[in-house]
């Protein structure tokens, strides 16, 4: 079976790591036990058939880049380890995401695909897009991680103390999907979600789990009708799980994109929440799911609805300062860019994909009194109910 | 003598600080006390033989804009109180360097002034030149604060840990000049400086003081003799008052501006320094005050050496992404942009100028291998000694 499961997995496995795999003392274990040459060619035939079984259980063709844990080892307990079923989750969100998107393109341009490995325990598959026709800049990256909690990260990751020791080291399983997607054209909003999963271990030994995530607009323009939709569809999200969350998780989304230093919202925000391990494990990752599945249903249609409208320089000086304002609050206020910087041997190009291509900052700038930017503006200043 | 006081400083507020000036008890209590209508205008005309002495002493028409505290009260003891002392230096600076860039510009551009008041206490001249043909956003910008420091504002107030008790509110002063000059050629450097001064007030009523400061270059392309010619003008500044100053203060530069998660320096440096308390207050101002006036000669030889420079596209967005990675540094890293921004009441726009007009972020960018890009990429990864 040891066989079976390296050869299969072995499969599955982009070139990139079957190199790092091929050095590995468990692999040369492998190639030793099972005799090199012809045999292990047999077992790679053998193996094709249940490969194929394990794609029709799986379908993992369809994922950006192979997961970071083995094929056959996600789905061998992939019912019961939380681990492996939010992993298989959140490869599949970015893959139904990033299909979306590029279908929109004019001239095909196609994701960037980058799966990459960290020394200190697991990956992660970083999917960017840029200088498209219609998306500027997208980034959509999935992340498996463990490692050790450095103290300054701790502080990061989460929203509301639960008993977690500061100073002391303890280690921890992070995986989530998160994607940022800033248009070409301004009057396609921008939307950045992100959902995910964390376990920490305690010096006692006993074991921390909890999900966060959420979904939210920046648009550059107000058009309520947009704004109503994309609140509706996460609202019926919530609803299936529990009618009181859309309300807290919309109201806690407004509290957290929030530009302390101006005063305003980053965008006409969403939902977001942390620290999510009720009622259960199984309906917590049910929620999240549905949270999740619910991205591509809110912000297409307006992909569709504004990527052929006309702009021009004024709008897209506009997108621009606004995007500044995005870059102040990824950098200074955004927890998981912190978490992810602070981190010792953290992917900084996948933390930073969030960052739009373009940005500027002019001193004292301030939209005309009956301006469609200031219309933005106000609600920025004043949150509103979208539902 | 107390009408006088007022009378004379009346001549030198700008409308905006008259009309607040107007509202205040003190200034209602003089209007009274002198009757209204035209006793206050004969007392207006005796003060103008005044003020014109007062300005054969300090010449403050020069500066960008009516200094904050009232000319007759900085003059009054600007020998012996370092706060009006420092005062009267940095708007100095500020005009002189602002003044020099301005004669750069090819079609007369000016650089906007805006004086403030905080409510808190104290305020600022802040000097915004946008959009010139030489200077794409050029900020200069002089405080004069006093307030209570907050717990977080105390973490970034200084570099090295004095007996400052965390969590409770001190009274503090601060004043310094702060400026960040992104030219809009590629072959242009850009320049940071800032010079200040601190006192906190300790819970036993003792008082604490202190200078900081640094005058540091980020170059777009590698040009040696510019280098050496910055580094050995900020060598000789620091030579004059102490020979350990510049390599001690050269390293300290290096240190403090680097972006950790890329591994690399914003720029190829300068000097820094903080906390400087010795070896006598007299004397740790006059070296702060030789280090201001070395700024100018360091820097405005390489913008008139470089302006007229040919480029093309490919050195704008080399310039655009470097920018980002200034970005970066300011919002993550920089100590004075997070004091700042922490501080209630901050005048955010003066503590953001520093941000460039533009700035990009490309997904895994990396210069080819020979290409100069590439040139100053080593240098910032690897520091080097220009004198």
């Amino acid at each position: 079976m040891n066989v079976l499961r390296h050869t299969i997995s072995l499969l599955s496995l982009s070139s990139f790591q079957l190199g790092r795999r091929m050095k590995s003392q468990h692999f040369r274990g492998f190639l030793l036990g099972t005799g090199v040459g012809l045999s292990t060619f047999a077992t790679v035939t053998y193996a094709q058939a249940e490969t194929a079984k394990v794609k029709r259980q799986l379908d993992t063709s369809k994922f950006m880049a192979a997961p970071i844990t083995e094929a056959d080892v996600l789905l061998e307990d992939a019912d019961e380890n939380m681990r492996h079923r939010m992993e298989l989750m959140i490869m599949e969100i970015q893959a139904e995401f990033c299909r979306a998107l590029e279908s929109e393109e004019f001239s095909g341009q196609k994701f960037k695909v980058d799966r990459w490995l960290r020394s200190e325990g697991g990956g992660g598959v970083t999917c960017v897009l840029q200088d498209g026709d219609v998306f500027e800049k997208a980034g959509v990256n999935v992340s498996v991680v463990t490692g050790s909690l450095p103290p300054a990260a701790v502080q990061q990751m989460r929203a509301r103390g639960k008993a977690l020791t500061e100073n002391v080291k303890l280690p921890f399983f992070a995986s989530g999907v998160s994607a940022v997607i800033h248009p070409r054209n301004p009057h396609v909003p921008t939307i950045h979600f992100n959902y995910r999963y964390f376990e920490v271990q305690l010096p006692d030994g006993s074991k921390q789990w909890w999900f966060g995530g959420g979904t939210d607009l920046t648009p550059y323009y107000l058009d309520e009708t947009d704004a109503k939709h994309f609140h509706k569809t996460l609202k019926a999200a919530c609803d299936e799980h529990d009618v009181s969350y859309y309300p807290r998780f919309k109201k806690w989304c407004d509290d957290y994109f929030h530009i302390k230093h101006r005063n305003e919202s980053r965008g006409i925000g969403g939902i977001f929440f942390d620290d999510i391990d009720e009622p259960s494990q199984e309906q917590a990752f049910k929620f999240v799911k549905s949270c999740a599945k619910a991205v591509t249903p809110s912000y297409l249609p307006l992909v569709q609805k504004h990527k052929n409208e006309a702009y021009g320089n004024n709008e897209r000086q506009w997108q621009l300062l606004r995007r500044g304002r995005y870059v102040e609050f990824n950098l200074i206020y955004d927890r998981g860019t912190k978490f992810g910087l602070y981190t010792p041997g953290a992917r900084y190009e996948s933390i930073l994909m969030s960052l739009p291509l373009h940005a500027r900052w002019e001193y004292m700038h301030e939209p005309q009194a009956k301006s469609k930017e200031n219309a933005l503006l106000q609600v920025l200043q004043h949150p509103k109910e979208w539902v």
